[in-house]
């Protein structure tokens, strides 16, 4: 067993959103605020000053009641003379947060910010810096490419649109070959989310400089899901009000199913379950994927077409897909990362998966890394659980625990730059 | 001299929009409606009716005025007893238009919309499908990729994005090399506006493919003027409120710069010129791009590295720059396209631009094509005076009006369209 418990202890505490709302007069932009990287160019707000203390604004002259909503809390903005509206919040957790401006009861997006697709819609993103923390920062590297990559799929009847990360060596080593790690991300997301919220390109360019991981492709694709939290489908909940994916982390199911959905009022789409949605998207994207995406890449890219050179990787409601497809599919790939959902899944290691467990030693050898992580400010208790069990089989596996972050893309992040390492060291 | 005027007259009349607001109650969605393409996963609405007419939606039981900003008018939404706001428009211009959703008084982006960096922030966008015209489409052809691209600059002392678009056969014809077009978008809009709102990936597949185009490289990059729209900087109108860009076209300086600007109230900001901002942009963005950008493209891509084989082109302020940048430098360039702007920076042949126009042999053998163009709903003074002008002095050129559109990205699709054939024809 290799558990990563916190393995990175942050400089300065991780405090997490109050739990209540304390009066917005309570807090003050520190005189070293900065305005945060996530703005639209020639936006001064949001700020964040050197404790995290954010503030934000609004012109709303004509608006009775303007509220941010962030990390599941909604703070009540206050307007000043000029028909401005604003407000500090408390010191926020370090990294990516969505968020929304909701104003006279609805919730939009904050016209300073760059948008970012999650929660089923475009949300104003947040980045608030972590100290020490730049492994996902551009920096003075060589830097691969992000390709946006069009092809028609014969089984879904639609152009598909995937992101492709090329290493920084794939062109001018026109002969060589690299392994492929299929990153996938969360419900309400998209196939963009890795390279915007995720900055899964700089990772990995930083990793690769380093020598600390190997150069690869990263293919990101739409695993479906879309649409979960669009009005039709809505379990009733705001989007921001339960972390950023509305529900829970860690449960036994992946971590969107949990709630009962109920219709949408003022549409005309039936009721749906959450549960029956994304279990539907899993198995059509298995066969996608299986059958249409990797064939694909492999006669496109310079890929080295085999299991063991290739991965599959996911957050929340992809990581109960890698799950899934990979311990289903050990011919196709021999390497794992499930981060933040998925491993409530297997609560009996002789049963699950056709019994691939069940013999610790058959599966060490074909599955060279089985990794999954959550966020410490997640529900722990499926992830320690999974733990626990494998570490008694003698199943090796790495276990990860984001310190002091939520169902958020900070945890994911974090996974990522933890997992790509321990990736394609066999030859 | 080789006119294109109304080159493509359109299957239905192209009916712009009403110049005053009647009575939402006036218009109805026609049964045959369909959900815009751009809408994100999951939103019914807006609808578009094989008339035009669109309806647009917003759930939003505790506000008190609710309307629609779209192509320089504002409609007024009105609530049905869900709290759900509607309004069905007149029949709209076929191609792509911003717009914005007021919630009591505040401007924001529709929920229901993907959103596109245009006017300084993140702008919804709605896709009228235009019958009969689709050469911006996905076809069952080789499509080619678009690359982000990270670079360092040493002159800006910051990592830049560019975004690259290969051709089809550029990675099975690993040792063939290509010519490139420099594209670049308008004020308030980024090096994402051709490749999302502008579609020049599918354009250019779709003419490769028909051999009407030869394969080409297209760079686009930031030339500046992002934050122009943006609070501080603002001439006190709305984002929609005239056409797009805010400004009437085809005026004498390019078409963001005919208004004084003024502090926007709030900000700390002081006023700015747009005019100044927008030289300034201009002087910055070609340095970067003759000093950093040309050199960086073509040490990384197969390019075809002489100025016979390097082109700009670029719509509004970026067609300002292009006549600027490639009239003073016809040593870098050897063609150029200037969409819906600076036109009518030449008035006197003689004098302008060093004297480059005043031997009408020399400049013909020196430029192999010289391209602008405007959208009929624009102000045609600037360029019409111009076409003549070149046309009375027998300077070749090209001068294509796009039919029924205005300062918006139909216009700007339409004459890559027209553009791009005209390329790199000498070997």
């Amino acid at each position: 067993m290799k558990s990563i418990i916190a393995l990175t202890l942050m400089a300065g505490s991780l405090v997490a959103l109050a739990q209540t709302n304390p009066p917005a007069s309570t807090y003050q932009l520190g005189s070293d605020a900065k305005s945060a990287s996530s703005n639209v160019p020639g936006q001064q707000y949001p700020q964040i000053d050197s404790e995290r203390h954010a503030e934000f604004r609004l012109r709303a002259p004509s608006a009775q009641r303007v509220q941010l909503d962030i990390g599941g809390h909604k703070y009540d903005m206050t307007k000043n003379e000029q028909g401005m509206w604003s407000v500090v919040t408390p010191p926020l957790v370090v990294g990516f947060h969505y968020y929304a401006i909701i104003v006279d009861g609805v919730s939009v997006a904050d016209p300073a910010s760059e948008t970012f697709f999650g929660v089923s819609k475009m949300m104003s993103g947040v980045e608030v810096p972590s100290p020490g923390e730049d492994f996902y920062d551009a920096k003075n590297v060589p830097h691969g490419e992000v390709r946006e990559h069009w092809y028609y799929s014969q089984t879904n009847s639609a152009w598909r649109r995937c992101f492709v990360y090329t290493p920084p060596d794939y062109a001018s080593n026109p002969t060589a070959r690299y392994p492929v790690v299929y990153l996938q991300h969360g419900a309400g997301e998209d196939e963009r989310g890795w390279s915007t919220q995720g900055r899964v390109n700089f990772i990995l360019d930083n990793l690769i400089a380093e020598g600390k991981a190997k150069p690869m492709i990263v293919v990101m694709d739409n695993g479906g899901g879309s649409a979960l939290f669009a009005p039709g489908v809505r379990a009733g909940r705001g989007p921001g009000t339960a972390g950023v994916m509305g529900a829970p982390a860690g449960t036994n199911a992946p971590t969107e199913t949990n709630t009962p959905a109920v219709a949408g009022a003022g549409t005309n789409q039936p009721a749906f379950s959450r549960f029956g949605l994304m279990s539907a998207a899993t198995s059509r994207f298995s066969n996608t994927l299986l059958h249409e995406i990797i064939p694909m890449i492999d006669s496109t890219y310079r890929t080295i077409p085999d299991r063991e050179h290739r991965a599959m990787a996911a957050l929340s409601m992809g990581a109960f897909q890698t799950f899934q497809i990979v311990l289903n599919h050990p011919d196709t790939f021999s390497a794992m990362g499930a981060f933040s959902g998925g491993a409530g899944g297997i609560t009996n290691l002789n049963t699950a998966y056709n019994g691939f467990f069940a013999d610790a030693d058959a599966f060490n050898k074909k599955i060279n890394v089985m990794f999954f992580s959550m966020g410490t400010a997640e529900n722990l208790t499926a992830t320690r659980n999974l733990d626990k069990l494998l570490a008694d089989a003698h199943i090796n596996h790495v276990y990860y625990e984001s310190p002091g972050t939520a169902h958020e893309w900070q945890s994911w992040r974090r996974s990522f730059y933890q997992f790509a390492p321990l990736l394609f060291r066999n030859p």
